[in-house]
């Protein structure tokens, strides 16, 4: 029962990730003259984990992402056990967002789910700036490293309490600002597998760069953090205070 | 005594909120060259709840909205027997903040009321993005009911402390920024209420959808989360802690 | 000496707030092509404030505004015999602030003062988007009469503590997001000031009503609030807990 | 041990800064119709500080830049033997920054890295608005001194506690909203050189400007921080309060 609550707000809170940063993307982002933009969507990105930390990280941890389940493994601070219930949760959560901004964004006649790209992510020529594997590769790992990197550290038991959701969800806009041109930023293998599987053809054929990229960065982060600080915390479920 | 004070700073509240919501979108979305577009719209919506929760959080609750109302109500955190004078607030505010706002607005003499759209809401042929009355219902009911959702959570009594107006703020500012094209964005009857008194017409004519949609938006939320995390949280007249 | 200190902290501070706010307007606004728009010296403007009340809000308040310590005297937070000492360091703040932005700005060959406007308020003509006196009037009432019912609201005692600095810069925020386009935004007669007296001409000429609407407006809210939750805060200096 | 760790900490946080914002200007903010311009440079370079603050500020003080390690040195927060190792950090961090900039910037055929200008710092010619090393001089050394002295603000020991981080990444943000077009902002003698030994030339040839003005301010910030509030604080080890 306790569990299947954690597994629920995970669902929900990847469910919330995908379609608000994703639906951003494919609503706002370039309607004409006055669209949000990049930036709008890094914000966008950024803020729906904010809001779901706040909301559900006493109940999960609130990782939405199986590259921070992985990473906090790794980390130390989230039990093997628990990785594939919560990863299954999350990309779950993630095609019921990527299906529910579906059913919105095809509420207009011109929409056209693989010209749209529906956010998906990838390299070379499915790169937003046609930017190489290499160069995506890169990106995914480093990026997600240092997201763990934060992560790990703004939920120190040493850390400022109660800020961690503030500066991790704003870690996430950080990481979008950078790195969209580059993969449509992914960082999140759930997030990347929702709008993938609409796409299909080239975004599933892509879509192993995002799994493997992000939870190798996420393990990195997770070792390197524990490497530079390793005080015990005494939070074991995740990556959010309780309190 | 004790409650018109409340009912006063729900009044209050929604002025500002439609004041500085709808104001930024009828003055300065669209600024030549520099306007502050979508983006700027949705930082303001969040910003007028941000500052609001603040400041009145610990008078009312800072509900600002009947599906905030309805779905606390519905999530057992507000009494019932005070969910109407809310409402009765809330929409007298906003109809001062949309009187001040056309006031201030039209002291520029090629401004057109009806033309400008005066940030009222609409679907299909009065959706900004011209978005099916599906899509429009199904975006009011789902980030209807993941506001309210939010809400109950960050409110919660295992959630961080004194962030809960920080977390709502922003949750509707990436609300905004996910749905400004499909329907302007409601989520809130008292603020689409408003400008439609102005506007008249059609935004008449379409009012019903952002008074449904929400307030059965706001049920799901509120009735989501009791089910997710029961605890009782003593905290039983609004959205935002007292201390 | 103690109170020198404070008179110091408010000149410091309302520097920052006239170099930084009008600095991104006169610099950045306009910058081709990646300028930061309204937007962006909405958010200087926020910043100023929001930075400043953090750091010297147990020193001095953090007024940085002569519509603030009026109207939160009015709202009997703030002794009256120390309006006119806060009031003059708030001006010769101000005035040094758009003397060092001069300075800069100026190390451009073709930087014409009187034409870039220099950040200057103004109404009628000298409106960005040519609104009338009476909207700016209003404009500028009603949202510094909000924006010290905020600042009272958020500072009580039974406000969250810690932050109201956040919650005022964000306020300052969103009144520039509504009201650029109608008077270039003051809500603060020392911001005005600086500006107006490298501009000169029209500038002065409509520097009164950058005094008399804000100051109105101040104190205006200061009442209001204190109507609304008249309980005693014990916070008597101004407008940030000092703690 | 203890020291190392510490120094770890710098190096990796001024890898982020550099990465992040530098990564930010080059990748973002000019791409085609949906860049995110000068504004999300800005908030990038701020919540790179801000992330970082949140994570390692428990570790090392999070300086992540000479100018706050001389700067709080100067105002009695920092001890003098410790500001060579906290500098050859910071500066390593940045170049490794700028590398993986590069390594991912050049995954892209028509990659120019002088054309790009790489996010090196700039006056004369070199400035991205071309204003005078007088104006460079000037913004560098008078915005390096209102960061310092906005850092020993927040963190001093009668500010709200845990809320530096934001408000000195958010001062960050500001800094860059108002002066990336005199001089592509530095106020960070470590960020200018990771970039300026990738485009090598004028770059190295105006890096002086980037050390002297930034090291001026952030000493003359501390010295005019500690005069205007000499309270002691206990805080010895840096910028950011360990808990």
């Amino acid at each position: 029962m306790g569990n299947s609550r954690r597994y629920a707000a995970e669902f929900i809170g990847t469910f919330w990730l995908t379609l608000g940063g994703c639906g951003s993307a494919v609503l706002a982002a370039a309607f004409p003259e006055v669209g949000i933009g990049l930036l709008g969507v890094s914000l966008a990105f950024g803020l729906t984990v904010l809001t779901m930390a706040y909301a559900i990280g006493h109940v999960s941890g609130c990782h939405l992402n199986p590259a921070v389940t992985v990473g906090l493994a790794a980390g130390g601070r989230f039990p093997a056990s628990d990785i594939l219930p919560y990863i299954i949760a999350q990309v779950a959560g993630a095609i019921l967002g990527a299906a529910v901004l579906y059913l919105i964004a095809s509420g207009v006649p011109e929409f056209d789910l693989v010209a749209s790209g529906f956010a998906a992510n990838g390299y070379a020529e499915h790169s937003p700036g046609s930017y190489s594997l290499l160069s995506g590769f890169v990106a995914e790992v480093v990026l997600t490293m240092m997201f763990i990197f934060i992560i790990m550290g703004t939920t120190h038991g040493q850390a400022p309490v109660g800020f961690a959701p503030l500066a991790i969800g704003l870690a996430l806009t950080l990481i979008h600002l950078i790195s969209i041109p580059v993969t449509n930023t992914s960082v999140n293998p759930a997030r990347s597998t929702g709008p993938a599987l609409f796409v299909g053809g080239w975004a599933l054929g892509q879509l192993w760069l995002f799994w493997l990229a992000p939870l190798l960065g996420g393990a990195l982060g997770g070792v390197l953090y524990k490497w530079l600080s390793p005080t015990p915390t005494g939070i074991v479920e995740g990556g959010v205070p309780s309190k």
